[in-house]
């Protein structure tokens, strides 16, 4: 059995090692996760690396040396890049193949679902209810990893992910081509079956222990819920998805 | 961060010690989530313990003494009864419970789905989609635990659970009581939203390595299937029993 301890360090074959090959990474386009820099780091590389990593959207974690110490790599010389497993897309690419493919839109954008392997799981039903994207933000959410693969069947592999910057900023650019945005809650007035999910949409689920960020929540255009046989109980995260995924997947036919 | 390695050993207090102890719990009303019996006990007492378990329908698993001594504790005499942290109930008489009080049947059947934690999972489920009972099979599936009732966030404490002897026997007994028995199968060819759901109904799940039991499926009513947007692929069985049980409830109103 799986020993749920101790995390799992990266396989060096899943690294860039280096500064100046982290960069050419980025420059021959090279999907990565993340860049590890030394929080000490100075001087014309870092600052290089900063700036192409912004170019390219990859997040930059700053931190000791210790950490790039524990991968257990020589002449990281304080920069160590870990591979995407996942091929992340760009969002706004994504909506227009889909609008130019003459699909409806629909896209499920995570808010504070933070575990990987949870992630993993929604993500394998989003691929078979016909997500068209993932939306993720890259704070706070670790490298989706073989964890996360494996916990979706593969789905990770298969569907796009996009991970941006800020959700709040993402709801801007999904309502600037014209896609509706559903937060799920479980104490909105209205049940999905009572909401048009036919139309260009995005669905936004929010953590079991948190629920949505109340600011992105105030930006969305609908609130929603999934009726309840019994009062004050609450569906899994990853449960309360399918449903709604399938009512979409429903009213489309 | 909780140890997935070693099984639980029972809590003392969750134990009921010794032959005689075992068969007066149980002529008391005594829930008991199964008895494990010396393999080499023999005579008057032994089979006294067979006989009151049988009418009380207490699974007896028969063990080696190794089995009972890692309990560690004494005086058990080749006997010990786990505790129920759940109540099961009697399968027939939820069925006139439901029948009475005005309400449309809804069962769920798990078949082949032995994890606990999955148990618990669903029942969450099920709880919140208004099931009026799970039944299990007695064999092949570990005691309803802590774990399991923590996974259900509680719901294993407020649902009926009934633990029945022979799943075949159970599906014949829903039929005499005019309960149509649908079977949740991938292949099938009536989407979940084809078929008529609003009539007293019993659900069957299979697990998703190996699905239900082919003699099980045999005798089921009626294959359903949940539409996918990609072919080949699967939806966790927790996921896949929501999405069906919220198309229940929908029916239904």
């Amino acid at each position: 059995m799986k020993n749920f301890r101790s995390p799992q360090r990266p396989k060096k074959s899943s690294l860039v090692i280096g500064p100046q090959a982290v960069i050419s990474a980025m420059q021959s386009g090279k999907a990565l996760d993340r860049i590890y820099l030394d929080n000490l780091s100075k001087g014309a590389l870092a600052s290089q690396i900063r700036t192409v990593a912004a170019e390219h959207g990859v997040p930059v974690n700053y931190v000791p040396a210790a950490k790039l110490n524990s991968f257990n790599i020589t002449g990281h010389e304080g920069c160590v890049a870990q591979i995407a497993r996942v091929q992340y897309q760009n969002l706004q690419d994504v909506i227009s193949f889909v609008i130019e493919s003459g699909e409806v839109p629909l896209f499920l954008i995570l808010d504070g679902i933070t575990d990987i392997r949870n992630i993993g799981g929604i993500a394998r039903t989003a691929y078979c209810t016909g997500v068209h994207a993932i939306i993720i933000p890259d704070k706070g959410v670790g490298a989706l990893n073989e964890d996360a693969v494996m916990t979706s069947a593969g789905a990770l592999e298969k569907i796009a992910v996009c991970r941006v910057n800020s959700l709040m900023k993402t709801v801007d650019d999904l309502h600037l081509n014209g896609i509706r945005v559903f937060a799920s809650e479980m104490t909105a007035e209205k049940s999905i079956g009572e909401c048009d999910l036919s139309i260009p949409a995005a669905i936004v689920m929010g953590s079991e222990d948190n629920g949505i960020y109340p600011a992105l929540m105030k930006i969305c255009d609908e609130k929603v819920k999934i009726p309840m046989a019994n009062d004050f109980e609450s569906l899994n995260v990853s449960v309360a998805t399918g449903i709604i995924l399938y009512e979409v997947m429903r009213q489309r036919g």
